[in-house]
């Protein structure tokens, strides 16, 4: 039997990624970014997709017939079934674009599409910080809040493919409006960009911060400025950084009581922030609020970690999809 | 080949209760109730499910080693897997007791262990309102709530058996103390019991009530009072009962969000209270609050409806989870 290969496409808002990944030892062989340009269109990206899977492919001296399979991991919502990226808010002018029969009829391989949190979900069990468990959690902390879910090493993708949207569980009824249209999610509190609009609006509300002039000064504010600030004694900053992190532990008890999994992972830009900034806190917070099943003494609830693929998550969460729709019956092997 | 019989024994805090199915058009072919008479602790207990399965059995004109079968529902926590049912507040003295391996020995046939909201969700799915859906989400609103889950018609246990407690999703971050050890879950603000709890809460705290002369004279005051109460014009009973329709579709939000099903279905005893109280101000505010998914104009949001199983949930629950262990294999046919 021909070695596996499986070229992984990650799609974003702001860059497409590519990579060719070795299946016997998860090895990235080659990877190559450009831009989406995102104003183009389905017609257009969809195209730059395809040339980026070929230039990782060509860029690892492999020609397109030997690749076993390609992966694409996209913004959500999506059917993973019919291979359909649908239109939403981040993708202007997309419509039920049918972005697997586009791959397989221009490369020749057969393809599959995932929810991009799903995709990194199962890269982290596939090939990182999940290996050794059979159930996680993972939950992206960027911009937004993503997710994924496995349980008994299965992806659960939900009832009509579009769930493990955990930023958008509500975690405070009520509570400050969100980008989608809810109010109280958990986004709205614990994401990177939410926490830099909330340290914002106190700041123009008139609170003191080391980070007053910065502001002033236009530069702009992110997660990490604020975190940087609240190790260095910032009171606002110390508040919003710890707030979200209990929005966060919060968002983990809600996660182990509906979905109880082994493992809890964390990733995304916010997880720079390191073990004593963000890891501790939302455990200690976790450990305070949660219930504490146990048997024989031996806890049941789910250990959090942060996850481990870091940039590569895109590439090895599509890259991975290949297995799965291979243990999954969907992609068939001659 | 025989003909399948499953024989359900569905056990709570309460009452035992036993009774024998008929796989092929799902008919009750008999049934017992008992007492559990809790404290008496695990061994009189087991004995009794073990006494009232036997009484069914007998009942139905049937002999022991006709039944294929038998499914237990119980409190959890518990394992399926191991077929233990482990300590719980609910349980005085129980520890990981091995209900399975007890029923086996003294029927000599196979058993199968699932958690009583577990197994309600599957009864539903199996013979109830969710046969026609491939995915739903089963809420039992009683003392408190219970909750299943089954995706791409695979029950969902849960990463360490123990998911699907969604009374316990944190839908008010810092709020009410829930008996669980939590704050602000689903349950402490939408099931029977506790709505009554907050109830009785603000009349002792002076609030006015036409309930206030049944609640001076010692009478009891149960969900089913308060939404009579509010149907008639309570203003009180019309708040409380208004939340706990709010928090329920907060709920129901949440579930959309992670698990995505077809469907939502409510049980217990709640839902007495019918479409025009319960059912549609849950619907409008679900509609009013989450952020509506939609591909091709078609919604992508679940439906919610009422469960139909009633007082045969248990039983139909514990015997369609023989089905389910035959399904998964756990349970294999001669």
């Amino acid at each position: 039997m021909a070695e596996r290969l499986y070229c992984g496409v990650d799609f974003g808002g702001t860059n497409i990624k590519a990579g060719l990944v070795r299946a016997s030892d998860r090895a990235i062989l080659s990877q190559v970014s450009i831009e989406t340009g995102r104003e183009h269109g389905p017609g257009p990206i969809i195209g730059r997709m395809i040339r980026a899977a070929q230039t990782a492919v060509e860029q690892a001296g492999v020609k397109m017939p030997q690749v076993t399979a390609i992966g694409i991991g996209s913004p959500g919502p999506l059917s993973h079934k019919r291979g359909v990226v649908f239109e939403s808010s981040n993708l202007p002018g997309w419509r039920c674009e049918p972005v697997v029969q586009q791959f397989q009829k221009e490369t020749g391989r057969p393809a599959t599409l995932e929810n991009d949190g799903n995709a990194a979900a199962w890269g982290e069990f596939w090939a990182g910080a999940g290996r050794d468990v059979n159930s996680l959690v993972f939950l992206t902390l960027g911009t937004g809040i993503g997710g994924g879910i496995i349980v008994e090493r299965q992806l659960i993708r939900g009832g009509r493919e579009n769930g493990a949207e955990l930023g958008h569980m509500i975690v405070q009824a009520g509570g400050r409006p969100c980008t989608c249209g809810q109010s109280g999610c958990l986004e709205t509190y614990a994401s990177a960009w939410k926490m830099a609009t909330r340290f914002i609006e106190a700041l123009d509300a008139g609170e003191k911060s080391a980070l007053s002039c910065r502001h002033k000064s236009g530069l702009p504010i992110t997660s990490k400025e604020i975190v940087e600030a609240a190790a260095g004694g910032d009171p606002l900053a110390a508040r919003i950084w710890e707030e979200a992190c209990y929005y966060l532990a919060v968002g983990c008890v809600s996660i182990a009581r509906v979905i109880n999994p082994d493992r809890i992972l964390l990733a995304g830009g916010m997880i720079a922030a390191g073990e004593k900034m963000l890891l501790n806190p939302v455990r200690a917070k976790f450990a305070e609020l949660n219930w504490k099943l146990r048997c024989d003494g031996m806890s049941l609830e789910p250990e959090i970690s942060f996850a481990s693929l870091g940039n590569n998550t895109g590439i090895m969460g599509a890259a991975g999809a290949v297995e799965l729709a291979i243990n999954e019956g969907t992609i068939k092997l001659n």
